[in-house]
């Protein structure tokens, strides 16, 4: 009925030709991992990057063709194209072009997924090709693949992470040394760790473009980064962890989407909770154990509870895992004669950051008898419970910190309440406000 | 160049029959997932079991076919059969049975695949079907399609893990509430966490069939279970998390695989060095945290570094969520034309449990001068060094339990010292001798 022949064709390969464009850290990775992968049939025959002559390294195959010319790429009988380089334009147009053309497409380009990736697969669809796109999120964690395939089989509504490591990074060291945030940041900086301009991670917009795919890819839901409420982790001082910490939590950059029916009358349809702040989260929880620059996704599903990714979120040769498991998946499939068939995006949810959870603020006043009673005031005008009040003991009364806890409520009655409070004369700045979660 | 037809005709899916084999915890999970899914084209066609009558529920559509013979299942349409009954026979035959008949398999079987994966495998293969075993290990933590697919870029070379909620449920007990070790087993087993005749689980002889699996999957290493050293952790008492408190550790019952080429003169080609036993791991380890019934894998690669699956390892919707899993990528294959490809276990390296480690003995003496001296001299006659001792306050002298640790060495030369030393008549037990990972 079977015979050997039968069982060796399967496994013999025929080369799949790889093209990288781009050609810095994590390109070079992916060129390092696929020279040194022994029993692998890719094979790598062309690089692209600008000034590509001061890029060429001597330990690549000298049948490599390396190239500053999309061109090149695309007329050549590359199956797959591997996009590294990050940025969206001529990156889409490129990919565009590559997929047209009957090639498969490998990308670590998170903002470009996050901004176009529905349509991108949509075209990778009509053309009976791939785009994978693991390395987006979380880096070497496999991530996307563990919610689309490893946990397909459940119905996820919730997704948690700590998805940039550059916040996580400053948040762990003014915990462990008290430093300032400004201070955290230049180390960081001075380390590598945070970009000479760090807006895109600090404020939130790497990672509500990360939530976007994962909500995506594990939630179906059609999101746009934008919908995504991100606030940023500047405001964070010191003495907030010395305060989470007497309330058994600690501080941490928190992605969040979540699916939920409407409950109530006011609501219609689906609703997706989404955003990226600061939190706090208690010590107990996974994600407050994620040290340095580690990433870590929780995902919650109907029938399998919980279930946790984590690892390396970014670097090039975690990166370059990724990006080669991608490779390697789309070579199967190409073998097999396997077309892609993706996943419908069948929830269009309203998108709300409106959570209720419990909430934290701190406020810095200068200090005078009446204070608790007037914030007291407001906050039971706007319907709000305190839970407790919390003050360290020796600080100077012209900087004084101190903390309301509150119970229960929307974000949305919080952020209200606040709008009174911080035109009060003895506030010295804003109050903090993050959820407890 | 493409028309909306071209994208429709991916999306078109024919049925996919499925049958189960088994409608026990797990297999009435699965029922219940399928039936729940709406967006699928899944259909559960068959239900096997014994004495089916019994089984039946209204909850089924009543097109399904409840019946207690293989050969209806094998007659019939059905593509894709689900394992979920257990044992080793009659379901391997049946297995065999059904890929040789044309259909894929889905198993949740660990000591199947354990004992005959490989073979399985290849059938399967020359068959040009798939055998999916995702819910073997770990329950419903995606970690063979994480490390197979996932991880595929990197090469793994080290595999640690919590694989057996059993024990790390009885251990978390000891630890916590202080009770012996007959004591917690007996509180697991009243709870249902541990089964009337434990063996299998607290001798490690579960662990080790789920390590031979991952080294499988994730080292590409031709493993048998019964190569894997198993030991009980029905040694270990409350005294010995005390003791691994104060040393900044826990203990857990690890399953370790790892990788490695030959360093010294006296190894030739890979080794594996592989074992179960309950070890002591530092409190900061993420293998350290796991509470109760959880699992954790802890995969390293040459270019990821670590990566962490980690989530519910057993019950009925954890490990249904898996087994579907498995049958939507069947399904997904099935439909594009995709033959199975597998991975060659190219590797046949060297098994042995000889760990280079510290080491943590536990000693229960009657005291009496000279002990540690004895102790010192045969330790130091084998060539082993001492790195602590130490001896809680205020225990009877007929029954004192204290602790010695060692700098690193081989177990092997540990265990030849304890052939001597369980031979001194001053103790009340023979010396318990843990890992310090």
């Amino acid at each position: 009925m079977t015979s050997k022949l039968d069982a060796t064709a399967v496994e013999a390969t025929q080369n799949c030709n790889v093209a990288l464009v781009g050609f810095g850290t994590v390109g070079s990775s992916v060129a390092r991992i696929l020279c040194e992968r022994s029993n692998t049939h890719l094979r790598l025959t062309h690089v692209l990057n600008r000034n590509v002559a001061r890029k060429k390294v001597d330990w690549l195959p000298s049948s490599v063709q390396w190239t500053e010319k999309i061109g090149d790429i695309l007329s050549s009988d590359v199956e797959i194209v591997v996009e590294v380089m990050g940025g969206l334009q001529p990156t889409e147009d490129w990919i565009r072009r590559a997929l047209a053309s009957g090639k498969s497409v490998v990308t670590a380009n998170k903002q470009l997924i996050a901004h176009s990736g529905p349509e991108l697969i949509a075209l990778a669809r009509r053309m009976k090709q791939q785009i994978e796109f693991g390395a987006s999120v979380a880096g070497g964690v496999p991530v996307i693949s563990g919610l689309r395939d490893g946990l397909a089989g459940d119905e996820l509504f919730k997704i948690r992470g700590i998805l940039n490591g550059t916040c996580n990074y400053i948040l762990s060291q003014i915990e462990s040394t008290g430093i300032p945030f400004a201070t955290a940041l230049r180390e960081a900086q001075k380390l590598g760790f945070a970009e000479a301009d760090p807006t895109e991670d600090i404020d939130g917009l790497d990672a509500r473009a990360k939530l976007a795919i994962l909500a995506r890819v594990g939630l179906h839901c059609n999101v746009k980064p934008a919908s995504i409420v991100a606030r940023s982790i500047s405001a964070i001082d010191s003495i907030d962890f010395e305060y989470a910490n007497q309330l058994g939590c600690t501080i941490r950059q928190i992605s969040w989407a979540e699916l939920r029916a409407a409950l109530k009358a006011d609501l219609k349809g689906e609703h997706l909770f989404a955003a990226v702040q600061p939190a706090l989260v208690e010590l107990s929880s996974p994600l407050a154990r994620v040290e340095g620059s580690q990433n870590l996704v929780m995902a919650t599903g109907k029938y399998g509870g919980e279930t946790v990714f984590g690892g390396h979120g970014a670097g090039g040769h975690p990166t370059a895992v990724a990006v080669v498991s991608d490779i390697l998946a789309i070579a199967h499939a190409k073998q097999s004669g396997m077309s892609y068939a993706g996943q419908p995006l069948e929830k269009t949810p309203t998108i709300t950051a409106d959570f209720t959870t419990k909430h934290y603020l701190r406020f810095l006043v200068k200090d005078r008898p009446g204070i608790i009673a007037s914030l007291a005031t407001i906050l039971s005008q706007c319907g709000i419970n305190i839970d407790a009040v919390v003050q360290k003991p020796g600080c100077p009364k012209s900087h004084l910190p101190f903390l309301i806890t509150l119970e229960e409520c929307k974000a949305s009655l919080v952020e209200q309440a606040l709008q009174q409070i911080n035109s009060l004369d003895f506030l010295v700045q804003p109050c903090l406000h993050l959820p407890i979660l």
